[in-house]
């Protein structure tokens, strides 16, 4: 009991154009720490406040977009289970095996129906750049660059979200905190295992399997506004804000990696209970839902994504 | 799955010397909502940010202090099964029946070895001052004085820590992110039903039933200092802060309310899950544990209570 | 010795296309406090923070824009000096008598290269509602909607610009902190008589007497922020922001008011000081200049004027 | 006219006992650049937003305190005038060369009757660490530890107050903001030659010559957060805050340097203008004063200085 099964967000592995590019960015900018590299080159990043091994991968290759999305669950039964439920529900598992990521354990897989590759996981060993567990300090040294302290959320663009919200919560027990309701059907869906207002999201779009950004959670509004200093200071392509969603409530800026990835930075946000009534956004406001001081959508934020 | 069971704090019902000054105080001071009396004269509050009837029931009495402790389950069932587990565990459980209070439904009680009545509920009504879930805004009007979003957590003194944390953790089901040892056994105990850092917290102390504080959640650090001057302008009693905690990393002031019942203005904090290390703090470091800038408890940390 | 001459800005007279709606602009969401209305109808406004009578004018009349900005001077000496170097230098100056503004004593007045009319005076009664200066709070009384602390500055639209940048510091004996040279000449100056970044500022533009926006101070980006939540939930048209300059490093947002002035919510600024070297701008970079993070201007800035 | 004379304070010359530790709290802590190294061991340091070769000097010596604390003027002019009515008040001046601090020209000085040596100076080379100028960023490189701005002002202790703000208001063309008035005379003056709520301040004392603190500006509430969260990992010891001044508004740390010299972080502060009324504090609110929040004085502030 208390919080069940899937934990939260456990890897994003992302493809990048450039290795020694992105490197720059995530690490010096963005301010995650690099904790190893792969014989085969992929690149293991964390943040300063995160326990595990990892939580992005970086993967250098021709295209950039996520190759998959993994959430870390709270035991091996827990993962068993589900993949009973998935297979029940009619989607294909299948195995990747321990040490296919550097300290992970075995993890199991799946595409859902807008296309994505979503992986589940019982294991990961504790960093060796964890926070501190005795008489801690809140941080060993200085956050860096952006300072981001996790990675958070991503939102994944494609088709058939109805059946990705009814996948996610009947079959992996995500609650909905919020949704975008068009005339002619559920636009968006913002989707947590937890009390933070989403660990995933997702946008109906006729492509599958797209990108639209990854997030990574800073402090406060304060740290907002310091990354958007960092950007301006060394070109980083902005996207927009630094503003607030309406939806979530969290103040952000959206922006991209070198190779075109759109990224996050998101600071506060409610806390999400399950027996907390859905937020509902309609066709005439979702503009304000998802930028609430523009209160309108930009071009990009319907058509970019990798 | 995902949080199941017990959800979060749900009611915290206090004793306040002179109820006029009370209502001065959590309402235009903290900023909290007043939703209602009833005809005993008990006041029913709740922030501006929280969705269901009440969070705080105020009730004028002779000594100041808390009346219980209660905890929202997301059912019915639930609240059966941990009726059951209550009972196997040895602690005698009573009924309160529906509409004690205003919207809400039945509870059950039950003394826990530190002296404090926690109670269990699995309905109440959601507010009409709610806040909007079609279309919303990130609020309906400014929030006012302190600008409290919800009712936190509480701080109770008492003995016999380590059953109480075998209970919490046992029968309830709660984690525990942090913890301080003394050389002679467990000083004080975090626990969290939630992702937040902490729900619940004990302190060992000779004197059962008794309430170190009550806490509310402001948004971040400038909300915190901006409470700060409320403190000052409204000759408010302050014990100590602004500053942060070392454990749960929140910012943080400790004042009194008229009648001498020790409030918290509570920010950040980190998100807790279960698989996480727990934090251990010892003798040597609970000063700063408790008092991150200050690096010392001060007299009344461990003996004021109400 | 010390600051000599002109002071700070004082005086902002606007003109309104309906005076209700402005003072529910200004007094409600900007949270300036009104102190009083003429028999002529203008109504008299002053930050929070501000000691003397009022800083803002607001007169009903056909079209926006903003008839006269005016600088309080250290004495009535120096107002007089001030008249002969005007004089000297050939522009008309006209007398205003004590009493045409409550509270407030004898103006002159002559109009600027850029077509605007500028207004000199030594006397203002000290309000009724100034901050305390006996053991005082830092305010009376929370601050209201965006918080304004003060009238800060104006930004002017019109022709000559040299001519306006020569007479600024050469005869009211301004300094430059900050300009904007195109290939053609210089586009915009920004000016201050203290140690503000700016008091004034002025864009070349081929009407003269145009107002590009008036300023008020709030105390951080936290504030700023604030400000953007109130310009949603009260339908307060946004021009662009939050974001910061790269002029000044203020951050700020552009709004307008309900008849089309454009107003501005700003923070922070360096400290401004003669002897610092001018910080100079080349037109691949003006639009990092204006707007920090968007590093591009809109087209409203250069246009969109009263 | 505008700001003419002095400008702002330019030098702080601080003795330390141990060089190296000072370097590394100075620098690596509080965030100054060292900008250079004298054959006399003197090391020379600045803010990174100050745009003049140095700021704060360091003396390796047998105890702690302050050599002397210099203002800028505008020019020579300026300073040989105040030589002159330095002189006709009774003080007896002396005269350091070009060249006795790098990039420095000529300085006068003399013993005001506090018992502290003020020095005036008209010119010092810009430093190659100034802030760009052509097309600036906000910052060059990120702010490093307590990202200070600029040294920013020192509270000097000795005797003879009421002679010591005659002598910087008749003499020096200061203004006082602000002072605390005990039945018996006067405590505390707070006075600025610019439009900054202090560029120096006072506090009556039996002892000549003492250093209370010296301050550097940060650029905000959270940054003053940020400070404390240094100063707990880095073990420098706090001497009260995160608090806030009643007198000039401030949000302020006190701190010491390895040697015992007292440092501040100091954020906000209102705009001092000479027009505006003295704000005085008397004995039954002067804790308030000081330490806004305590509401009361520790036995530091008027024991422990250097």
């Amino acid at each position: 009991m208390s919080q069940e099964g899937l934990l939260r967000p456990g890897i994003a592995q992302i493809r990048v154009l450039d290795m020694d590019e992105a490197i720059t960015h995530y690490v010096e900018r963005i301010g995650l720490d690099m904790v190893g590299k792969g014989e085969d080159g992929r690149v293991y990043l964390k943040g300063y406040d995160e326990f595990h091994h990892h939580s992005v991968v970086l993967r250098e290759a021709d295209t950039a977009g996520i190759d998959f999305f993994a959430f870390k669950a709270d035991s091996q039964q827990s993962v068993d289970a589900f993949r009973k439920r998935i297979e029940a529900y009619g989607l294909e598992v299948d195995d990747v095996p321990a040490g296919e990521q550097p300290g992970t354990g075995a993890r199991i897989g799946f595409t859902v129906p807008s296309g994505h590759r979503i992986e589940l996981f019982a294991h990961m060993d504790l960093s060796d750049q964890a926070p501190d567990t005795r008489n801690p300090y809140i941080w060993k040294s200085e956050p860096r660059g952006m300072r981001a302290q996790r990675m958070d959320h991503c939102l994944l663009y494609g088709p058939n979200i109805d059946k990705v919200e009814e996948f996610f919560t009947q079959v992996l027990d995500f609650h909905l905190p919020e949704r975008v309701d068009l005339p002619d059907g559920t636009l968006a869906i913002w989707m947590t295992v937890s009390n933070k207002a989403h660990d995933i999201a997702f946008v109906n779009h006729p492509e599958p399997g797209k990108l639209h950004h990854l997030a990574f959670f800073l402090e406060n509004w304060n740290d907002i506004g310091h990354a958007a200093d960092l950007m301006s200071r060394y070109d980083i392509s902005r996207d927009v804000g630094p503003t607030r969603h309406g939806i979530t409530r969290g103040q952000t800026i959206y922006f991209f990696d070198p190779s075109g990835n759109r990224n996050e930075v998101f600071a506060g946000g409610y806390t999400a209970y399950k027996d907390h009534p859905v937020r509902v956004w309609d066709h005439n406001n979702v503009g304000r839902g998802i930028f609430y001081y523009e209160r309108q959508l930009n071009d990009a934020f319907l058509s970019v994504v990798t």
